[in-house]
C-alpha cells in the first residue's frame, strides 16, 4: 500500500490471468479504505481530455480503472474549502496496467487526464450516491497546473 | 424494469453524455434490487469465450457491462442445487449499447459468453466477498444449451 499525503491511499490490486478473460479485483467491503457503499459508477474519458476540479465535502472516492489509464492530480483545500495551491499536489497515474485501487477522503480538489491511444474507463465505488450539493466544482483553468 | 423469471430482473441505466468521456451509472444503495455490498470485481470475456456455469448459495450479483456485449444464460435449479433442465432458460444480452443492470438472486445457474469483436468487462456489484465454499461450478458441457 501507497501511503500518500493527505489521507490519500493507493492500494495494488491483484489482476488473475485467465485465458478467456482476467478477473480484476476492486473493492471489498473488509479492505482498507472501506467506508460505506453508497453508489458505484464509471466515468469515461477520452484520450487527452481533463475531467475536473472537483471537491466532495462528505464522500470517499474508491478509484479504480479497469481499461486504460489515467492521471490524478490532487490539491488540499484551505480552511474556507478553496484550492491550497501552496502545496504540491499529488500526481499519481493508475490503470489496466498498473492496476490499483485510489482511496480519496473528502475534502480535497481532485481533476484527472486521459492518457494512452484509447478512451479509460475509471469505477468509482462511492461512499455516498450522487447529490449536486456535496460537491464543488471549479473550471480546469482556476488552478495554476501545468497538464502535458 | 424487465422483470424476467426466478426473481431476475434487468434495470436500464442512464449513459450521461459528455464530449470529454460519458458518465454511466451503475448501483445506488437506494435503487431496487441493491441487496448489500458485500465486493466490487470485473471479469473479462474475451470475444467467442464462454465462463460458467456457477451457482451462488447466497449472493445476489449486479451484473454491468460498460464495455462490449455479453449474452447471460440462466438455468433454475431443483431442491437439491442441481441445474433444472425441464425449464426454458433465461437468455439476456447486455453491453454498452444496450445499458441495463442485471440483478440475479442466489440459487440460479448463470454462464456468459463474450459477443462482438473486442473484450467485453463486466462488473459485479456483488452482496457478499468472494468465499469458494459459497458457489458450485459446473463445466461448461455438462449443461445441455446451444452457444452459437
Amino acid at each position: 500500500m501507497d501511503k500518500l499525503k493527505w489521507g490519500v491511499e493507493s492500494h495494488p490490486l491483484k489482476s488473475i490471468p485467465n485465458h478467456k478473460g482476467n478477473v480484476l479485483h476492486g473493492l471489498k467491503k473488509s479492505d482498507i479504505g472501506f467506508k460505506d457503499f453508497g453508489e458505484a459508477y464509471f466515468s469515461c474519458i477520452s484520450p487527452g481530455f481533463i475531467k475536473g476540479w472537483k471537491r466532495h465535502k462528505e464522500m470517499t472516492l474508491n478509484l479504480i480503472v479497469p481499461v486504460g489509464l489515467v492521471k490524478f492530480v490532487i490539491f488540499s483545500s484551505k480552511e474556507n474549502g478553496e484550492p491550497d495551491q501552496s502545496n504540491n499536489p499529488i500526481e499519481y497515474i493508475i490503470g489496466r496496467e498498473k492496476y490499483s485501487r485510489l482511496t480519496i477522503p473528502p475534502g480535497l480538489w481532485v481533476a484527472f487526464h486521459g492518457l494512452g491511444d484509447c478512451e479509460s474507463i475509471l469505477l468509482n465505488v462511492a461512499s455516498h450516491e450522487h447529490d449536486p450539493d456535496e460537491s464543488d466544482n471549479l473550471e480546469i483553468d482556476e488552478l495554476d497546473y501545468k497538464w502535458t
